[in-house]
């Protein structure tokens, strides 16, 4: 795995980043962004039941005013932790107001680590300061490094496009591995942009490319209690300022955010905590939406059929089996035709006259595959990214801890 | 693990084992059931849309008349075969039809192992002939061990009841350590008593058992394309006949009926593949048997908390986090309490004051798990059962057809 592209600036946002020695390491775990007043913000946060107390606090000031701070830090998820962790989280914007002059409420706080263990929060005030000190528009990928956890890679991503003649840039980053199944929302994404543009539009770009990227990957099945993406947009770029009428640049900034979120996404999926395999599993010919997702997560979540993938085994029953236990109650799996990148495996339903087992190996063996699953019961198509299941991934998170 | 108990032999049913190297062992792996006439069968399949020929031509055949013989073999799932697989099974039916001079529609056919390979079928029709030679009434330990496939023991149990003064033997056995999470059926598992009783009630305590045993066990969450569970009953204990108005002696048998059940689900779950520990997941306190159910299985099937299980690290904060991704939109996590074993873990949706990592360690580091989870919304309670998430899993899936 390497490094993300180069990631450009976006003019009008600044990271600070510093360490507070959260899990021991001398790294930095601290990310402040500081963006010029008058920017845009839309989020959308886990839809998980149990929610950190970041979580909590950030929703209420989303609702009370509109941001000019975020502060992230990886090690400690500050989940489980009651009314002590929501306090924690509230020092900590306190102490961000102070060192940046700007009321508590226009500081949105995040945390990703360990749930059910206290913030440290004198430390976390202290690298505050520090991080205030030190804001530079060209912080991304520093901040992309200072919030991973059990990530081996920063993830960002840069998209530039024009919008009425002025060029505009879009730029994101994201940290995730595990407990991965973003529903609604997704693990850590901050991605911003330059473009003038109405908060109603903004929120819009933000659920289009949160519903086709983040909430389309799966890793394990575990939504988290952190999951949050926020979108900012500075309007430095002195394009004009884009409403919902906008029939040309609206379309365009969709498809820029969308473009970004998507690499990101990818970008957590290729990381997966000990995935050896990039899956995208795509379902066509359902006769609703629901019933392609329900036999894509299916499939994606099985087991066996993550397990045969680690191995590169063609073992196509388990992907017909993960499929006939979908819960699609018309499905006739005599209509089924499954396709792995080139290769045609089952064709109504059963073994494809052309596939012998050393095709199956040979298509097997490549990082990415490609399950194409056609159900042959209507014109419905959707498509997730998974990864495999290998001994790793259960060596990591049985020792995450220790 | 062990072999199970002593099986008492149940008058009127007779096993017989024999050899069709169908994974190039030398062990038995073809099982034949013969029961006198006058038996009485019920039977359920699984859920999955997928399922195997020998499911099709079993359920067929039960729709025609009463079976007299069950035929079952193991390495050979005979699923994703086609109409050739299809014709196998009733090959397989045949010859057992040849063997022991009953109508081929009196047979009934059962397969487990790899999905998607030919059944041998002059090997197995051979072996069919060798097993109808060496019926025997003590034959149930035999047969627990021809239908093995990752099984790591044989599987079997006897209950004895009392029916209005009449002694009354309820013995079965089952096979299965992976592909489990049964879906109104279970993996294979074949229980029979000498009991005379009507055939709607025997339906009746089959479906009660299966409902709260088989299934409500989960390994990897993944629905086999071949489960079955047969219950006959031979009528030879001289017990006066039983139906559905009997109020005392029908009550025993369901009783005992569920027992046994129980006992050969936990065995499943104790034998898991790659399994370390045996948990008992209980939710309480939900509004609806619905919700005590996703609460249980969004638990029992997050890579996180069987890995956390496998580790003995009591990441309690996984636990919370399974409940509160579980669809339950009324769930107020601050009144969830857990408890683990005699630990109290979550009080009010935070960790318990009386609680400390030594303690959950201490606890944790049991072979068997009761997590306890109440949801404080309602009077409903169901209980599953299942196992963690090891290396040795993973080893196992990923190299098994190798």
């Amino acid at each position: 795995m390497s490094s993300p592209p180069p990631l450009l600036p976006v003019t009008g946002i600044r990271w600070g980043t510093a360490s507070a020695g959260i899990r021991r390491s001398k790294r930095d775990d601290v990310a402040l962004l500081e963006c010029v007043p008058g920017t845009q913000t839309a989020a959308v946060f886990t839809q998980n039941r149990f929610q950190a107390a970041p979580v909590r606090l950030a929703r209420e000031h989303l609702k009370k005013t509109s941001p000019q701070a975020l502060v992230v830090n990886s090690g400690c998820a500050n989940a489980g932790t009651g009314e002590g962790g929501y306090d924690d989280a509230r020092r900590v914007c306190e102490a961000v107001a102070r060192a940046l002059g700007i009321p508590t409420e226009e500081v949105l706080p995040f945390s990703t680590g360990v749930i059910g263990e206290p913030l440290p929060v004198e430390r976390m005030v202290q690298a505050v300061g520090r991080c205030a000190e030190h804001l530079r528009a060209d912080g991304w990928l520093d901040a992309a490094r200072a919030i991973m956890t059990t990530d081996t890679v920063p993830k960002g991503v840069s998209v530039q496009t024009d919008l009425q003649g002025k060029p505009v840039t879009v730029t994101g980053i994201a940290k995730g591995a595990g407990m991965i199944r973003p529903d609604m929302a997704t693990m850590l994404a901050y991605i911003a942009t330059d473009a003038s543009v109405h908060r109603d539009v903004l929120d819009s770009c933000l659920r289009h490319a949160v519903d086709r990227s983040f909430n389309r990957i799966t890793i394990d099945g575990d939504t988290s209690t952190n999951d949050a993406c926020v979108l900012l947009a500075s309007g430095a770029a002195g394009n004009p300022h884009i409403d919902s009428t906008d029939a040309a640049a609206y379309p365009a900034l969709e498809q820029a955010i969308l473009s970004a979120a998507t690499s990101l996404a990818h970008a957590i999926v290729r990381d997966a905590e000990g995935g050896t395999k990039f899956i995208e599993i795509e379902v066509r010919g359902g006769a609703t939406e629901g019933d392609c997702l329900r036999v894509a997560y299916a499939v994606a979540h099985s087991p066996l059929v993550k397990t045969a993938c680690y191995a590169s085994d063609p073992n196509w029953g388990r992907i017909l089996a993960a499929v006939g236990r979908a819960g699609v109650p018309s499905l006739d799996i005599h209509r089924v035709n499954i396709r792995i990148n080139d290769q045609s495996i089952v064709l109504s339903g059963d073994v494809a006259p052309t596939y012998n087992e050393a095709l199956g190996q040979e298509v097997m063996a490549e990082h990415d595959l490609r399950v194409s699953i056609d159900l042959g019961a209507g014109d419905e198509r959707e498509t997730i990214w998974t990864c495999d299941l290998s001994t790793e991934y259960v060596r990591i998170n049985a020792e995450y801890r220790t």
